[in-house]
């Protein structure tokens, strides 16, 4: 038997119980060292492999993926730099928490840091981001070690799964020959087992016993705040219901699936930028579920709120505080909470409390419509979008200044489609690798909602759309440079602001789209778009549907929307 | 005085001694809480800030010019994946030993691992490969903290010089406001050393002394092997003129700076494929001097000389060895250490051992020209490149197959442009962006020699190229895939291996040219190519000179190459 034989019998019963466990998609780069991974990816069944040019493409096209499934996604690469190349994909992912499985190809120990090619030390590469690392290793396929493959593979599979979900590497050490020169056996030194079940089983984690009482009495001025919680899409319902039932205004951004229902507050950045508002409407009780919103009006107000109750529920207890106010945290499902505390908190809140809290986001949607009048600016693309696509599209939604403009305009509604964003660490790195990956995981349309330089940034991984015949259709707001930053106090810096804050490009993304083979159109009307978006979704291709602002008036439009509301406010 | 106020005034000085200390080049990317970095940097004089959109491209730039120049070049980023994005090129510059001051944005450490937006863990996010990590915290601008934050940055600088060269991290958490709200005050709480004198001066080492008697008896059949050493220039001149003195046969690749004068063997990859010569040949000491060269002939054969003498000549030591067979190691510069050699060696070659390599080097050189033939192959381009190119170019060359090429097809001659090229790791990701940087160096023109892979991977850096004015003239191999791979039995394995090694992507670089602002060419024969180079050098913009060729074709030609300079050995 050659080393050859080994390693991809080692593999293919790896790769096999990968497909077992779920797993359904890999993603692949080219190189020479990650041959017998990528063969062995590509010829599971049940396993797709999706093949890009660059590994950062690979990475984030995977965390895109993982992120729409909620199944973990493989991505394997060659030695080198091109492990490294992941770093940011790994570390949005495990800051997200979306599973991904990293296999890494390496040079096995004796080649190691002695002048052979395209070697760096790549263990532990990924630091605390990865949850688990494994250096495989190189081994003769046994079935003692086949088995030890197979159980590899599971633990893998339920390592990223299991409590906080999260990136898993594992660097496989590949010895030359790294080709079979001939059929690989059919026979398996340890074949999986009957029924195609996986070596170790993870029987469905039944839904949690009802939690004990939760000592957490109600209170009249309850607020329900709820940020990014992407991976259980029904959440997002129940926060709602509760919040319904309790009577306690919900603030909820786009990202939590929760911004819905009676109870649900869609202005409250606009809302509280209004210090006598944010004053007069000081809750005694918040409960915060999910990932902090994004909206620096409800953090500061969040932060000043003295002594006020404020309860996390997580259900990993993650620590989102930055200003140090939560009181106390439940590290429980935040659903089992919810149903624990309902009995005693339905019907808990003060109606005219919660009625002053929806009459002021009534009259905020008023000023913020009157404002915004019929031009299709920046915050006008973000409300569109919300409330023009179907329940079952998802809107991927770059990390700057499209969530925001998401968060203040967008309105609550049911049906709305599922929205996503790399909001773990808020990088603009790899949106368009993202957002590919959720397109791929099929099940409905996905619409990016990205501006300019998010594009520019990551606009090679157009090649992958290409190449693996993707549909993404592309809502591009152009101001030429990084509109967000006309927000902050550096716009005041002239020249230096100019070349190296706001970074201007002049591309044409006509062009652009063309050399990818990409449908463009410009866009200067909401009815247009609404047109637009119509042709695009189901088109089968890439789409860049272009809407042209300026940066400077899209600020002064901003300051008009709060200044608006806030006389809006005042008036009622 | 504000923590604003602070803040600037420790990275004025901070950023006066980087120029004190010679640094003349810093890049900058977007981003809010790098504020008081980026402008600080932007207004220092005597530095110049390269503004990229993109972080990978920023880091891969600041390598390149670091690599040409020899001087630490700085790259600031905001905080979050931005600082992840440098990974592979901070790994590049370890592997080659290229210095880089990384200055990371981060927020303060009440603000990390609490959800508060685009922070992660940056504290030693580069490992192993930073040589040095600083978290520099905040501080009031007292006379002893900004003396202590110029001798900080002359420690950086230094740090990244001395010994084995390589990237230092100093990782800066920064308090809001991140601007100033009026003018710095032009009093200095530490004023620099008068005379412009860095804070901490680290004089000119002197040459070193002269080595003591280097215990290595000269042997008539000597070979020196010299690799990458892009260091020092002129070392290249010195290994050649000891081989000369020496009469030893010197088998240098390009990225050595030896491949020339009269005892040089251009052609070795190829005389080595002739087992029958290659067992001829075996000589008694082997000197090897810088990386080891990238030919698997030459590899293979230095792997199998058994009992041969084999001596790395390495200042810093570095262990270069993937088949352990060094005999010895010298630690010392190799410039002294070749001078404390030439007096026992000189004439210590035997002169028909010599003759024997060159003859075959001749029928090598005459067989080759035969096969190439007119046609403007692969190979062919590369031949030319080392050829036609002036002295005061810089010829910037790809990892994969180009440098490959240029190994095994480019003469040795006296004046050949310099050639630079991402060693360390090999990766292809950055080579565009690092070709960029080496002509932002200014003193003579770049050429990059490249795949299309691996342009079509870094094509975004040419944002970077027009946005800042940049120079470059770019030679395209375009075969539509990684043709590298064709030479690995994986090019065997059919459709996955199309699909997911060889990964053709149809990009019309043309097309591509355009999006950038770049001058295309298609180019067919070697005629046009030197018309064109003419043309390009000194043009002030991107030109991207594109050769059309085939993969198969191509791994036909070269071993037709082999086996015409076999055919001619024997019949010499």
């Amino acid at each position: 038997m050659t080393a050859a034989t080994d390693t991809y019998l080692l593999l293919r019963a790896f790769c096999e119980e990968l497909a077992r466990c779920g797993v359904t998609d890999a993603c692949t780069s080219p190189g020479s060292r990650s041959t017998p991974l990528v063969l062995s990816l590509a010829r599971t069944p049940g396993l797709r492999a999706w093949s890009h040019v660059d590994e950062r493409v690979a990475g984030f096209f995977a965390l895109g993926l993982a992120k729409r499934t909620g199944r973990p996604v493989a991505v394997a690469c060659t030695s080198g730099t091109a492990a490294a190349e992941l770093v940011p994909a790994v570390i949005e992912a495990a800051q997200a928490r979306v599973p991904l499985i990293v296999l890494t190809a390496d040079r096995p120990p004796e080649l190691r840091d002695v002048g052979a090619g395209q070697t760096i030390d790549q263990l532990k590469l990924y630091g605390g981001a990865a949850k688990w690392f494994v250096e495989v290793g190189t081994h003769e396929a046994t079935p003692a070690r086949v088995r030890w493959l197979r159980a590899l593979a599971c633990r893998t599979v339920w390592t990223a799964l299991d409590g906080r979900p999260g990136p898993v590497h594992l660097n496989w050490p590949l010895r030359e020959p790294l080709v079979l020169d001939g059929p690989l056996p059919d026979e398996d030194p340890c074949p999986g087992r009957a029924d195609g079940r996986p070596w170790v089983a993870h029987p469905v984690v039944p839904a949690p016993d009802p939690l004990p009482h939760v000592p957490l009495a109600p209170a009249p001025r309850t607020v329900v705040v709820a940020g990014r919680d992407e991976r259980d899409p029904a959440l997002g319902e129940a926060v709602a219901a509760f919040a319904a039932a309790a009577r306690y205004p919900l603030l909820a951004d786009p990202l939590s699936g929760a911004r819905r229902g009676p109870a649900a507050v869609a202005h409250y950045d606009a809302l509280l930028r209004d210090e006598r508002l944010a004053a007069e409407l000081r809750p005694e009780l918040v409960l915060r579920i999910g990932d902090l919103p994004t909206s620096k009006p409800l953090r500061a107000w969040l932060a000043g709120l003295g002594e006020a109750e404020q309860v996390t529920l997580d259900a990993e207890g993650a620590w989102h505080d930055p200003d140090g106010v939560v009181s106390a945290r439940i590290a429980a499902s935040p659903r089992a909470t919810l149903a624990a505390l309902m009995p005693e908190h339905r019907d808990g809140g003060d109606p005219a409390w919660l009625e002053r809290w929806r009459g002021a986001d009534r009259a905020a949607a008023g000023a913020i419509a009157a404002t915004l009048g019929d031009e299709l600016s920046e915050p006008r693309v973000a409300a569109e979008l919300v409330d023009a696509l179907p329940a079952e599209a998802t809107l991927f939604t770059a990390a700057s200044m499209p969530i925001r403009d998401l968060e203040t305009f967008a309105a609550a509604r049911d049906g709305a489609p599922r929205v996503l964003s790399n909001r773990g660490a808020n990088g603009i790195d790899g949106t368009v690798a993202a957002a590919l990956g959720a397109t791929a995981a099929g099940d409905g349309p996905v619409v990016l909602h990205v501006g300019d330089v998010a594009l520019a940034y990551d606009l090679t991984a157009l090649l992958s759309a290409r190449r693996l015949g993707l549909e993404l259709t592309i809502v591009l707001v152009n101001n030429d440079g990084g509109g967000i930053f006309h927000f902050l106090p550096v716009a005041r810096e002239g020249a230096d602001f100019e070349q190296h804050v706001a970074t201007p490009h002049g591309l044409d993304f006509a062009q652009a789209a063309a050399l990818f083979g990409a449908r463009h159109a410009l866009v200067a009307d909401a009815g247009a778009l609404r047109a637009e978006l119509g042709r695009a979704l189901g088109s089968g291709g890439v789409t860049i549907l272009e809407v042209r602002t300026d940066r400077g008036a899209n600020v002064a439009l901003h300051r008009r929307v709060w200044d608006a509301v806030r006389a809006a406010l005042a008036d009622a």
